[in-house]
């Protein structure tokens, strides 16, 4: 099945939102065989919204709608979209019940606001799609035809509640006989190059896609590498993604550190976790980031114990015991300075894995021998203490997104140095 | 000036990448009165990118896009377009010879990969738009009637420096006479519902948005109200905005934080400033977001000291001082422990300013007193310290970025108690 996706908003054209949804959207109906053909942002206006939903209608038959299904008066999705079927407008009871219901159970008291039942108009011959998570209702509206329109509300919360419970299925059961089948698999690295990766590639011998594509995903974690696969059967996918895969991974060797949507964070954690290690973080440039990212992950509390963030200099020397000759001698921003972070912040925090990270990250403080993005980091196993420092790429952000990057890998391999019982480099 | 932006490749349809490139070239055109007409994501096929593009130039004659340009085989965006205005490729020694440069300016040996010079291929007629930050070059092709569509690379900080560098002086000589401008204004709330925000709105007096639209935002940061002029001059748009702002801004009170892209913690962090205060932060649940949000901002290390990620409990007693008893009597989620937590940080870094975070961000560890989302979050100011407890609604990662906003949101009302000598309740 081919599908398009709307987005609509004034916003998502004057560029104060990034849509996510048509995203999420895709990622959630590709394994059902859902392609979406197409994804087409418009403006709030009802002549903007019937022009990009009637063209995708006319090409798919089949569309999903998000955002304007809110309570103030630019939300026009219902309006246009029915009018675009040739249906009038009615209060649903159901819904007005509904809000009601919403209001008690958040404990609220008071009247409910007004504008809410504006939510509560909807189009003749339409499926309500009950919204779990908010107010506004969800629209399913059909024609003689066959063909139609999903509406779904565009807060990004309430649209996945809603698509999860009352889309998805609704969808699933349009289907019949056997999905054409677009499946992906995903080979995850960090530090090696977009390009390197390609020449690498090129180079294997005989090398084959067996009616594969192959993506290369640059950013900020890494470069992916992502095969997908198209109009096969699910079987035969599954087994030349395998088989195609099985020849990359040696190639790309010990850059790759997983698979599909893999959070170094969470791959660390699991090391972690399989070898009984306790880790703390010491982090200057990245200000939290990295304990942040590791804290993300559900059930991170048996093996992160916390850290310090040690932003001014009189915290690294307090909390972390960095000596004030190493920050005179060496500089705050040094392989020592951050192996220091990461023996002291094992030691506060009585761990047995320590992460140092220091840095400039710009948009200032750069000097000739320390350009802006330059970045110490220092991992601390169990008293194996190695350290690296490098000069990230991107802005402030970006930089120090991949020093929590690389401060990850690091561990990552001296983790698996000591679990093969080696003595990292 | 109407554009149109169409992104281009298969992981935006498959969901793997999340389009941020539309939304910023939307946000850098507009303030020159280039308005994004309608944004489409197509995929990387030759058929798709000619149809979606295609497509767009019939409308407004003025395309944008982004991806495509990599030096991979997936790359069709440059001959699928060449086809489009029916030119050939060419190789472009310019672009070679930049190739070598930039290899030998990263301190690069050794060959250049091979996969690159992929890149040096441009359709004939083309004006080559310089990458300063990547090695695939961008492309400007225009036809004999002034339609042009403008190339870029889909990798965003590329993207976004070629846009600058090259692209958008460009488009502003094609613009003549005074320009139709599309102008906005924001006043960002926190604390407040969308609905309850709207029902205060529609309750003023005499009412009047002077021609103006207004559009409710809500996120995790709170809801903005955005202000947007169309079809003004543009002195004649900021005179409205302005007095349409004016009679806003007391409606929404004490939740206003800030205007525009106003970030909380920039908005903290000058306030702290302009008192001579400095901060430290002891976070629980949100395991360095919050000390993550306030470096990110930069310039804050005059003020933003660091902090203690205490996850576990026993970093809580023994780098916060919690006590041990107030663990067992409260639990680690509770006021009376986030007070000390705030304490804690506050005279552990020697700051002037504490904050504490703890809080169940789920998805496991709810009770049925402390359900899934409740967060306890405290300050000292100066030996001041006020609390609060509420139930944050999202994911995990959703609660975690209320909690940040609702800690600098306490901070804020403190330090402004304090400026205007007042006692906070």
């Amino acid at each position: 099945m081919q599908i398009e996706v709307v987005t609509i908003g004034d916003e998502l054209l004057l560029g104060f939102t990034v849509d996510t949804n048509g995203a999420y959207l895709a990622r959630e109906l590709a394994p059902y065989g859902v392609t979406v053909a197409r994804r087409t942002s418009v403006g709030d206006g009802a002549d903007e919204i019937a022009a990009g939903v009637g063209e995708a209608l006319e090409r798919t038959g089949a569309v999903i709608t998000t955002g304007g299904l809110g309570p103030t008066s630019d939300d026009l999705t219902k309006p246009s979209i029915a009018r675009l079927f040739g249906r009038e407008m009615y209060v649903d009871v159901g819904v007005v019940e509904s809000l009601h219901r919403r209001w008690k159970s958040l404990g609220r008291t008071g009247e409910i606001p007004r504008s809410n039942f504006q939510q509560a108009l909807v189009p003749e011959g339409a499926v309500i799609l009950a919204n779990a998570h908010g107010t506004a209702p969800g629209i399913w509206l059909e024609d003689e035809r066959g063909r139609w329109v999903a509406m779904l509300p565009g807060v990004p919360r309430e649209m996945r509640g809603m698509f999860a419970d009352a889309l998805l299925p609704r969808i699933r059961r349009l289907m019949t006989g056997a999905p054409t089948v677009v499946r992906s698999l995903t080979i995850r690295t960090t530090g090696i190059a977009e390009s390197a990766l390609s020449d690498r590639v090129q180079a294997i011998d005989g090398w084959d896609l067996e009616g594969l594509s192959l993506a290369y995903l640059p950013g900020w974690e890494g470069v992916d590498l992502r095969l997908t696969a198209r109009g096969l059967g699910s079987d035969e996918a599954d087994v030349r993604l395998a088989r195609v895969a099985d020849v990359l991974r040696p190639v790309a060797g010990d850059h790759v550190y997983g698979a599909g949507n893999d959070d170094l964070a969470a791959v660390v954690l699991a090391a972690l976790r399989a070898q009984g290690q306790r880790i703390a973080v010491g982090e200057s440039c990245t200000g939290g980031m990295l304990g942040s990212r590791l804290t993300a992950i559900p059930g991170s509390s048996d093996v992160m114990l916390g850290g310090v963030i040690a932003y001014h200099n009189d915290v690294k020397m307090a909390q972390l015991g960095v000596g004030a000759d190493t920050l005179v001698t060496h500089g705050a921003v040094s392989e020592e300075t951050a192996r220091e972070m990461a023996r002291g912040a094992r030691a506060a925090l009585g761990a047995s894995v320590g992460v140092g990270i220091t840095g400039i990250a710009g948009p200032d403080g750069g000097t000739p021998e320390k350009p802006v993005g330059t970045v110490c980091i220092a991992a601390d196993v169990g008293g194996t203490v190695r350290s690296l420092r490098a000069i990230m790429i991107g802005d402030r952000h970006e930089v120090r997104l991949r020093s929590t990057q690389a401060a990850l890998s690091l561990v990552r391999r001296l983790l698996a140095a000591a679990a093969a019982g080696e003595t990292p480099a």
